[in-house]
């Protein structure tokens, strides 16, 4: 990527609602940008709150097709919302973390212009991340599909019973699980909600899915990890109140004899880092493995 | 207990709704007990369901106060309901399994006879088991008071995100936890849903309440076994939807600021066993302790 | 693979070490082979201590130079063994278990000339297992290799305080890790020692390799899942009486400094199943995955 | 406790071996307390290492028959280390912390001097703790018996097979457990080596012990927490080279038949503490419950 493009490039800038004192940060973004030879553009909700004129808006459709790189400034959240709309444009994404630091918003808003030059000159490294693709199926017919960058969660409402799901992997009967309900996620989404149900991690680069129960009923029932080539059904055997999230936004109620049919996405999302960046640093950052709970808990 | 009691004592029945075949079992316990000189009574829902004719039906209440000894038939939910109810009348209890055995419902159907005789001649283990009572404060008042055989369970619903529940023990605040929601529950409930949920198991005359966090944020958030002299208080500090079972059963949606507080019951519950029963024989049966994944897995 | 194979084809039988009631089996496989046209053999230990006369011998060299396939008749535990020495010739193994069955060893010896004679006769499905291979280096120097089917297991010994490992992958630093040792696995292993300590399940055909700490002090500490590509090297930093293991075998007491450098073999190891062998059904018969704790622990 | 003792008491001091620029916090403490009207004394070990000159040195047994509170400036293994063998004296314990605050050893040495004066002053928080005696049978003879303030740990060797081990709770029969071993833990010990293995925190006051299997074989296997007045015996059954420990410390080896018969000790060890101490608030600070993996990982 070249310090002065010609023609002239498209950087879009999708920024966290309500966030305290952003504006300064992202006129500077602007500024660099444009100073870099860019053209700067708001994603359209973006540009409803964020008090920084004379930037043009853009449908995220319009980023998809027309910018070059999208910057997302606020956390983890932001970032997965934007991904999945963006994942069939390909667009690359740069994260800016103006909290602590995230797992996908790795570049801390106080290095932030230094970082995205270095990435904007080409001293970046491409990270690609696979997302699930589910579609749900009732009485044979679809009636809903889409994607996931984290996970697909199938789980029972509060105060109802177990859900029973059925578990198909390739069409081999894996099991009939009773529990609380099932997390099926991406490497991305493994240290997410998976990992607060007690599921392992994936390295990025792995080509898994992993499937967490949560709450099982029985004690041996434990995560399994699947070639993300698989093709994984899930059905509603029984249960009151079952709902299915992607990246835990509810998407819809489920019926008994409803199937969910998990795959990989053909789409990936691309994530561009600083040179240097560590996926291992991050998960020793964010999961505090240097820290111990005690230095003297057992004796030496 | 006298096998001729003098006057005659009362002793009731209680069945499972939606059983197929219960009937004649029901008669044969029924015809027993008239012939050891005991009086039976149904309870007032299970005379309604019951096919079993010239059986006198009484209140939940009225068995309360007048009949020595219940007995019921069906799983430990069945178990549950009812000890629930008649906890504050101290009245025992006798469970009678007509499927595979439950941690409360012990003894097998096709020995019921032979143990029922057994346990009405005094060859009776009596096995007494704690409750816990909660009351719910909204605004420092109270709005509900309940006990809880099992547990005390609040959890967020579907699709929300996580619950952030503040934990006070004794006035000593504990932790602000995020999570799906938080188990409180006694030894009787520690074989149930806090055991899937990743809890210990606590045995029945430990004088201990566990907390046990749902799928918790916090990786080092871990189950905590606290005195059951404990008054502990959780409340509601963050998330949508949330509400508070007991055993359960949904008694209350929950707002922001509201308060439950949780402490041993000044009631207990009586089972009675047969002579030889044992709490690590139901373990063992119930979580197949004898059966391993794998002979081999291991190199000896 | 023909019926009557043309030039005659060697298939060799190794059987477990005292197992009682084995030569008539062992003999019925010898006359079934011989009378589909192959010449049997028996591995050269197995020879000595199995009471069936007139079958030629053969080092495991031999077998894996000359045989067609090899027939396993025991536990995982003598799969295991075997397939590591196997390995490099890529002989083809048929696994029957004559007690309880094995996730490796597979067929029941009560149905085992059928389901031999249809996976001579080409009705089988194959499946190919990855190895890892592990060299241990002392001041840069190799001073041992060996491949594991299983696990590579560094470990303190007893009454040693924990051993502190420092894990590198593909040359980025993960963690420093106290612990009492760490189980690096194959998805065959995942079911063995490393379930144990809490890792996840691989299904066979995942490109990953699973690492799984035991007893870590760091309570956020989880197993990761890394591409099986990766390079892992674990170094020894600290504490005492520190040894590693292959597939549950000691080979080598190790010194601060010392370094396993593991990856994937170059080689691999093929089960033959009979048609409709279901890695699901063997999980599910070996982790009791249609068995509940309780059918009504949990109230419906 | 009056400030100006008569007649004059005495307090010893325990210091850790190895600890870089010790001698002038322990002169500080020695001025303190003789300007408070103490007799300051050294634990005989302490006097050999400790370059502060001009205080006698005591043996434990001397200090445990005549010091009114032993001050100790270390860690928790320190702490430990003294705390089993006062135990029988019932010498109040006050554990001072050089390096990060320990689950014992709770007053960081910058705020020491102000935080003996009150606990002298009888401005202190007392917490008593529980211990565990275990008394090993050989062919029914007593060949050890010892204390143990966090644990007894029944392991095998690396390299070796699982261990089988029979656990009888009260004379009833509770599992055979095969494993890598099992941890019988104090509620003192629930925060050391059973947390590493999944055990449960056990608060201080509860009269609880818990038994945590390490890497046990079945997968239904679970921690338990049995009432401390409880009789455990534990029975070598299987397995080679397998040894109990206590508080870490290795004492026998085992063989198979060997008993080790636990239960709780008649002493007890007390921990002053400043006014306002609370546990909780150090199972916060120890256990990083206040900072979570991520901001975002789940929407909110």
């Amino acid at each position: 990527m070249p310090a002065s493009p010609e023609p002239q490039q498209t950087i879009a800038l999708v920024v966290r609602h309500n966030t305290a004192g952003i504006d300064e940060p992202v006129r500077a973004i602007v500024d660099f940008l444009r100073g870099a030879g860019y053209r700067a553009v708001f994603e359209a909700e973006t540009a409803t709150h964020v008090g920084v004129d004379g930037v043009e808006a853009m449908s995220v459709e319009q980023i998809g097709e027309q910018a070059h790189t999208a910057i997302v400034i606020g956390g983890d959240g932001t970032m997965l919302g934007i991904a999945r709309q963006l994942a069939r444009y390909h667009t690359p994404l740069i994260g800016i973390n103006q909290g602590r630091l995230g797992f996908m918003t790795d570049i801390p808003i106080d290095r932030m212009l230094p970082a995205l030059g270095e990435i904007l000159n080409g001293k970046a490294t491409a990270e690609e991340r696979s997302l699930l693709e589910a579609r749900i199926l009732r009485e044979g017919k679809q009636i809903h599909c889409s994607v996931a960058v984290n996970d697909v969660v199938v789980a029972r409402g509060t105060g109802a019973g177990m859900a029973e799901l059925k578990v198909t992997v390739d069409g081999q009967f894996m099991y009939n699980q009773r529990s609380d309900g099932l997390i099926v996620s991406t490497p991305t989404g493994s240290t997410a909600y998976a990992l607060s149900a007690g599921g392992p991690l994936l390295h990025p680069t792995l080509a898994g899915t992993v499937l967490v129960p949560i709450a099982p009923h029985a004690l041996s029932n434990r995560p399994i990890v699947v070639p993300d080539t698989s093709e994984i059904v899930v059905e509603i055997m029984n249960g009151r109140d079952i709902s299915v999230n992607f990246d835990m936004q509810t998407v819809a109620s489920l019926q008994h004899g409803d199937q969910i049919v998990i795959s990989r996405s053909p789409d990936t999302i691309t994530f561009l880092h600083p040179e240097g960046w560590s996926y291992y640093h991050t998960l020793r950052e964010k999961l505090h493995w240097n820290e111990y709970p005690s230095s003297d808990g057992k004796l030496k």
